[in-house]
């Protein structure tokens, strides 16, 4: 349940989309690295908040306590830590579990792809955060996924808002956890959730909502800093710099026309430290689709600077910036658009088909084809002794083989081959 | 335990082989599927013979009792019969999961990449058969990993040589794991196994040893075929019948010079039904490694006609034959080769670092690295404001970037970049 195979079709553009988000990757000079499916059950704990019910627990078969990966980030920070690495730039691509309710329909699973790029290091601030927010870019631009907006905020932004609307410091978490419902809820519903849920005052409710309903660019970054309230927290005061910054390096990137600085995004996860973002797909208006994939974030990310001195004995922290891109709905997206297209994706790259016009000639296809694998062409035949030509021309046709080389009697006497081009028929000796 | 983080430069290396395997695959007309880490633990039990044991298994977390696949050919038996496929030709390049001793020295380890390759469907005999066998030399050969063995065998001469030796019919699969011993073991110890451990008869054993010890090519399987016990036996002169063939296809393919005929191959796992293979590598006698890699199989496979009809709720056969890469093995190799040559393997492909010579030059850099990166070119820049320049040639040379582009404040009034070559200091303004 929430699995699935890959039957060819789906395979193939798999391959196709991943090689697109890896080449974005090596674009940006990351190296591979490759970690285990399992970690020790201690490694996973305390790093997801509410998620950890969702964590696979391998049976104890009376050696370590393991379990499945629920995401590439932890496993990450892990590896660096065991390593004593303090830099690094990697790219992973893998499969994560989650023992979540699987909604397949919206592309939800139990297993599922994830493909993380992360910049590890102490580095001056905010360059490799911007370079996240570019790949982030570069990909969905790539993939022709149609309109997109970036949305940009800041863990401390929102602690910020958090304290000076009153919210005691071990409220945060939960207030943050509300606040990232935003994008699914009205703010009506919010509110009355961090009141009646959470134990916030009213007025401490209200006040939040002045602040993370605003979105915008600079001129909202330029605003808060001027805040009376919010430019005398310090917190607050660090992220608005920074953030200022990120829309500088942004600039120069030409990309601030999809940037959006959101106080409503909060992101679940509880290692986030900085800068948080995420990546929404805009439905089109002019899209008549009867049932759209309902789609919603396709990326995310943002800076970690605890987590992996939660893996050193003596606590060192490396400063993480990352970015997670959500293959598994770009996929679902790029499906629905081939499948509406009527396109049939080729699921092999055979370049020809070996085949025989008459009895007694498996020999000669043999030896050919044997040839041509040697040579490093990509050939096929039918596993057949005596097949039909109609039927190895259909075997062209179905699975989109552009070429077949014929070798006939005549051929054979000859010393040559004939070469037919599936589509045209039309066929040279040689 | 008996897992393990793949670096940049291991990963890099796997990228490699995994590469050369899969191109190898395709050139073949192989359709690429992907299946599920977890199968049902029903689905794998009783497959793997005494193996079984070695499946690790999930908790049970109030669902579907769930494992780890342990190969990649029971869950492609289960996909082709859940799907009712009759005929596919697919490879699936993926981890499998063992709860084994875990020998990490000698390239064993409890998670680790399969490679397979397989033809189901009914078709003409030992035509996909002798393809396989093209494919493990194909890429034996492309990796240039010194002189090797395939040899081949047929779980239908192995069952006929034990009825004519007057092995009763249940105690077939118990004296096949023993035969299989053999290549580690000498004659005399097999031998006292199966009469100590297995409860064959002395003779019977004796007469077993007579056969089992046999290896060669075509004249082995005519000398066979004119045995008087095993002329008389049904399977032995079907799986003689069958292998001659064989040979006649492999001979057409140019590689009998590497194909042994050995009645002691039995390989471990139930499912096989008829042709079973396996490719050992061979110590070259030049070779005064220290201590070298302790190589074994590093490719195996057979036919497996009945697996199929095992998930198939009646019980239909799909005929299959297959082959797996034993890809762990041959990366110990390599990586010992590397090791042994002083290489360095690159382990990201930028095409150049954009730097620069004085201060306050960040938007420029920002600027021209994003460009480049629209461009589809690989960069990367230091993620420092100021960064001196030395440092940032220094890191083309210990990553390996071959060119430097660099923008100074002559160059930006000039509205030109300075490209430079890393190794040679060429440089031209463009």
């Amino acid at each position: 349940q929430g699995t699935r195979d890959h039957p060819p079709a789906q395979a193939a553009l798999r391959e196709r989309l991943l090689g697109a988000v890896v080449s974005c990757f090596k674009r940006h000079g990351a190296a591979a690295i490759d970690t285990p499916v399992l970690e020790l059950r201690e490694t996973l704990m305390g790093k997801y908040g509410e998620d950890t019910k969702l964590i696979y627990e391998l049976q104890d078969q009376g050696g370590e306590l393991l379990a499945l990966r629920y995401d590439l980030t932890v496993p990450f920070a892990r590896y660096l830590a065991m390593n004593k690495i303090t830099n690094m730039k990697r790219y992973h691509v893998a499969k994560v579990y989650r023992r979540d309710n699987p909604a397949t329909t919206r592309g939800r699973y139990r297993e599922f792809y994830q493909c993380d790029f992360d910049i590890a290091g102490q580095f001056d601030p905010m360059i490799p955060d911007a370079e996240c927010l570019k790949i982030v870019h570069e990909i969905l631009s790539d993939l022709q996924l149609g309109d997109f907006v970036i949305k940009v905020n800041d863990r401390r932004i929102l602690n910020g808002v958090f304290a000076v609307c009153g919210v005691p410091e071990n409220k945060f978490i939960p207030a943050c956890s509300t606040v990232d419902k935003l994008d699914k809820m009205p703010w009506e519903e919010v509110r009355s959730e961090m009141v009646g849920e959470k134990g916030l005052s009213p007025e401490a409710a209200d006040r939040i909502g002045d602040y993370v309903q605003l979105h915008g660019g600079l001129d909202l970054i330029e605003q808060l800093l001027q805040d009376p309230k919010l430019s005398q927290n310090k917190l607050a005061k660090e992220g608005l710099g920074d953030m200022k910054l990120l829309f500088e390096y942004l600039t120069l990137f030409g990309i601030t026309g999809k940037i959006s600085f959101d106080l409503s995004l909060a992101r679940g996860l509880d290692y986030y430290t900085g800068v948080i973002f995420e990546a929404v797909l805009l439905q089109q208006e002019n899209e008549h689709v009867e049932e759209p994939v309902s789609v919603g974030s396709v990326a995310g990310g943002g800076r970690y600077d605890g987590l992996v001195g939660m893996f050193d004995p003596k606590g060192r922290k490396v400063p993480c910036v990352g970015v997670s891109i959500g293959i598994e709905r770009i996929f679902s997206i790029l499906e629905q658009r081939l499948e509406a297209s009527g396109e049939k994706l080729r699921t092999t790259e055979t370049q020809v088909l070996v085949a025989t016009p008459q009895k007694n000639l498996l020999a000669a296809r043999l030896k050919l084809i044997s040839e041509l694998w040697d040579a490093g062409i990509k050939a096929e035949m039918l596993y057949k002794k005596d097949p039909k030509l109609l039927k190895q021309l259909q075997y062209c046709e179905d699975t989109g083989i552009p070429l077949a080389a014929i070798v006939g009697e005549q051929e054979l006497a000859d010393g040559v081959v004939k070469l037919r081009d599936v589509a045209t028929r039309e066929e040279v000796r040689m």
